[in-house]
This record gives C-alpha cells, structure tokens and sequence, in this order.
C-alpha cells in the first residue's frame, strides 16, 4: 500500500509569463527514506517572485531549475517516517522541499521550527527566507538609521512589508509603494509605515517629493523599472538602495529596463547594492529569534495570503505575484 | 593702459553637443583686485567632460553655469596683481578660474602649486581634480586589494589613465578599455596596463571574458552606456562599480540609457557607488603628495594633450573629449 506524492516539474523554459504548458505534473509512490535520510509530508509551498528567475535557463545567484526537475521551493511540513538519527517522525521543519506533497531530505539545509511559535505560513514569511531578506537588506546592506527616510516598493508583499515594519521599529520613517488603495491602506493602519504611495492611481515622482521631502536615504527595492528610476529622482546625499529583486522585469521577453535614472548615483553620492539572502545562512538563527521576538511582542504584524488546491494550484498561484494579487506573503497550502 | 581680459561664456544651454551658438565671447578689461583678492593670468585651462553636465539647467552635484556667465573650469597661472595678505605676485596657483585669461579671485579654493616639482598641466592632471577623483575612486570607494582585477574605462583619459597605474601600483591586475589602436598600445605599453581593450574594434563582453577571466573585482567606470552593460556582465562576486562620469551618455538629447544589466548587482552581491571628488576636499592634499611622490619616482606616468589657441579655441578643443580625440588630459593653453 503505497501513497501517492504528486509534484510539479519545469517542463519547458517560460518566455514571459509562464505558461500551463511550461509545467508536467508527475504522480509516483511516495519515496521511502535511504539511511541518513528522512521523508516529510508538506503542509505550505513558498510563493516567490525570484522562483521565475530559477526558470530561466544560465547562472544566476543559484543553479537554475533543470527541465524535467522539481520546481525549486521552500517549504514547511513534518517529518513522516526517518532513518536520519537528527530528525524524527513529528519533526515539523522548514526547507527546500519544492512543489510536492512529499519529499525525501538528507537534512541538509533544513531546520527545525515550532508551530507552538508561529503557524506554519509564518515560517515562509517573516520567519523565512523573505523575512529574513527584509532584515539583513535593512539592517545590514542599508543600515539604516535612526530619523532616516526608507522607502519600500512591493511595500504590500512579503519581503517589503516586513522591510518597512523593521524600518519603523528602528525609529526610522517609512514610505511603502504599493499597487492599490486596499494595499495602501493596510500598510499605513495596520502596519504603521507613516505614508503609502499608491503607484497605479498616483504620480510615484510627485507623492515621493511630497512623502520625502528631505530625500530618501534608504531605497528598499523590489520592483526596478519606472518605480526604481523614480525613487532615484530623488534620493538624499549618501542614499544606499538595496537591489533586492525586480518583480516587474522578470517576464520581460526583451531586455530588462535599466535604470535610466542611475547618474542620480554620481549626484548624491550614492550605493545600489545587489542582496542575496542566501549569503547571511550562518546568521539566519540570531536573525529569526529577533523577528520571533518582535512578533511575539507585536511589535511587527505578519500577514500570510494562504491560497488552497494543492500542488495543481500552483501554476495559477504563482501569476498572482506577478499580478499582484497578495498582500502579505504568498503560500500555497499543500497538506490537508 | 589697461591690458584686455577674453572670456567665454555660456550663451545658450546645448541641446546635445555644444554648438558655438552657445557660446559667447567677452572682451573686457583685466580686473582690478579688490582688498583681500588678488588677479590671476591663467596659463592652462582644464577641460573636462564634466563641464558638459555644468551647462545644463538644474541642480547636480554642483550648481550648473548660468546663461551669461563664464564658463566654470579649474585653471592655473601666475598672480599678476594682488591686495590678499596670503598670495603674492609671482605666486603660482591652482583654483576654478573659469575659462578666461585673467581671473578674480579672494583666494577661496585656491591652492599654490610649485612648477619646479611639475609643470603647469600636470596640475589639472594627475596632480589636479582628475588624478584625484582616480586615487579616491579607486582607494577609497572602491578599495582596491592586490590580486584583485581592475577594469577601467575611459582608460585613456585623465581619470582612467591614472585609475589603472594606481591599481597597478597596488598589485592589482589593470585592463584598460579605450577606443583606438593607439591608445591601447599606449596603456600596455607606457602605462604599464595588463591588458586593453580596444571598443571600436573588439567585442567587449568576449574581451572581458578573455582578460578578465575569474570576473571583475572593481569596475571604474567613467563612460557608461553598453560598456557599462558589458562590464556588468563579467562581475565577480562582491565587486564594486565605481560611477564616475558617463562621456557617452552627457550629449544624449533622449533619456539616459541606464545599464539594462543593473540585476547583476544582485547576482553578484555587487555594489555601484557615485562619487564627486569634492568631497575629499579635506584630503587632496595628503593625495596630492602621494601622487607627486609616485609621478617623482617614476612609478606613474602623466600625460596631457595641451591645445593650443587660447580662450577661443575653447569650444572645438572642449568637442574633442566627446570624440574621443586626446590621449591623457586635454588641457587648453591660455597663456602664452
């Protein structure tokens, strides 16, 4: 009697938008775990703008995904059977499992986490690798400062709403950019940034000379293109900007807009610095306590858009980042 | 008898290259100083690319030149008369002199030079504004480190050409990117550069592939456009992108083309930081004994294309920059 664990592989190399057909769906028993290895039955899928640069074939900040190979995604699920003597069957634990049901793990890369804590969703988001992002990109790329000026774009997803909640907690003031009155709204009441532009219904220049007047000293972005060259319109002397993605640029079939706008580097003496949060793993422990601590107290609010249908869900969910359709960080619930 | 000052001054603001419409000529009286001033015949005019932004509305790191005033330019020459209790007659200085024969000044940034340690030009050169801007570009923002791969571009002019002797002399390895044949040849050959890069005839990602082959570790960039593209391209991990000048984008009549390749940064952990050289104003002179100890003991070579013609020949020769027309730094001869 074998279960079955369904998962969904990359068959075909997206232009644009992925496409239904640029996805195989593949239904095989579920694997039994080798010594030193350990099986887990997932419950969340991360949802990640950065998953559509994985498709894409040639070397980037990580391997790409191979056609025929499981797509790549962080994950949260409890272990269901183990000869590995560090994990045991009930371990609930957070890694990079991809888009199935059931995965088998070495260990290696996974970590354990306490749903007593946080619900499972929480450990993709501000306890995850988009949490995480926000914090390093903050606190270590940025630096940001007391009295400072940050502003966020993709202000409303995960990595942003985190990045200007910490901004906030480190006295600094926060500006988030966001697509929608609803998203704008929920940054400003129930997440304390001290404004939010509206980019589909405002003029980003003109509300940033209004919400910045004395200059952006902390550009947070995620989106590039027209939002990125107008925050570079007005940075203050000394401005760091944080590269952390481009979610706007990551289905461009032609080339990707660059930021006509980047002498604004020479002007204010300024640094665009790339991030991967990958580089600080060695610190993610000190990193999640703090978040864990700030949550605890509620001192930051994390918001998880959990979406049902399991692993055929995930084609269509993932559209919703490039639509943006979340607010809060995207997940795909995959356990019943 | 009072003796004749020229001046040129900005007459209109240019619409891509300077047109000598938008130039005008006065012919005045040589001032007389004031107290606490003194007046200067300049010998040497520095013309920078630079000086192209300068004409243009609006702020930048600096205030631009007004319509009808003369034309900003850092100059050198000998005190003719003087009511300034720290500057005499006879005393030869350096300061933003404007491109004119005789100067004004109340001693505000001026700075005395000793022609028996190096000629006139040398002072607008290497021991000048430019061969600042290459010793703190290169040491202090992007901090070079022996074994590391400098890529500069421009590398023929007086920002570049100094960039890669530096880098050199700090054990870097140093590949020049300029446009000719000649050129090349001179930073091998002279320069002592590594490796060059001829734009006009190579391939220059293939190029950098070739000569830069475990990925660039300080970009130095002083023209933008697709050689910045194609630097962005070959980053090594952590690199660092100095933004100095970008002469192939100061003419352009449409949008800037900023560096489609900008997600590199992220890729590569990277970072692109603007400079002005002003703001090491409190140590030029600590530099400027660094680099007249190197250029004393031949560990660097300074070249400048002096044009003759006085004032007016100032807008052709100021055209030459753009052209691609000097070798090391184009200095206009004022004097006789």
């Amino acid at each position: 009697m074998s279960q079955m664990n369904r998962r969904v592989c990359l068959a075909a190399r997206p232009s644009g938008l992925p496409k239904p057909s640029d996805w195989d769906f593949v239904e095989e028993p579920v694997p039994e775990p080798g010594d030193g290895e350990f099986v887990v039955e997932i419950s969340h899928v991360s949802l990640d703008p950065a998953m559509r640069g994985w498709m894409n074939a040639g070397a980037s900040y990580i391997e790409p995904v191979e056609i025929g190979d499981t797509m790549r995604a962080g994950a949260v699920g409890r272990i269901s059977a183990s000869k590995h003597s560090g994990f045991d069957v009930g371990d609930d634990v957070y890694g990079v499992f991809g888009v199935q049901e059931h995965a088998r793990s070495d260990g290696k890369g996974v970590s354990k986490i306490d749903l007593s804590l946080a619900p499972a969703p929480t450990y993709l988001g501000t306890l995850g690798a988009t949490g995480l992002t926000a914090y390093f990109g903050l606190l270590d790329v940025a630096k940001v400062k007391e009295g400072e000026t940050v502003v966020v774009s993709g202000a409303a997803g995960a990595v942003g709403s985190v990045a200007g909640q910490i901004a906030k907690l480190k006295g600094a003031r926060a500006v988030g950019i966001a697509g929608g009155e609803q998203k704008c709204r929920w940054l400003v009441e129930e997440l304390g940034f001290d404004a939010a532009i509206d980019y589909k219904s405002e003029d980003v220049r003109r509300a940033l000379r209004e919400h910045a007047p004395s200059g952006i000293d902390v550009y947070f972005d995620n989106v590039g293109g027209e939002i990125l060259d107008a925050a570079l319109t007005r940075l203050a002397r000394h401005a760091r900007i944080v590269i952390c993605g481009a979610v706007s640029q990551y289905n461009a079939t032609e080339a990707v807009r660059g930021p006509s706008n980047y002498l604004a580097l020479l002007v204010s003496r300024a640094t665009m610095t790339g991030m991967v949060v990958f580089d600080y793993a060695a610190r993610y422990g000190e990193a999640m306590d703090e978040l864990a601590g700030w949550l605890r107290e509620g001192k930051i609010v994390s918001r998880e858009h959990v979406v049902e249908g399991g692993v055929s869900a995930f084609p269509d969910s993932l559209l919703k980042l490039f639509a943006g359709e979340n607010t809060g960080k995207l997940v795909l619930r995959v356990g019943d």
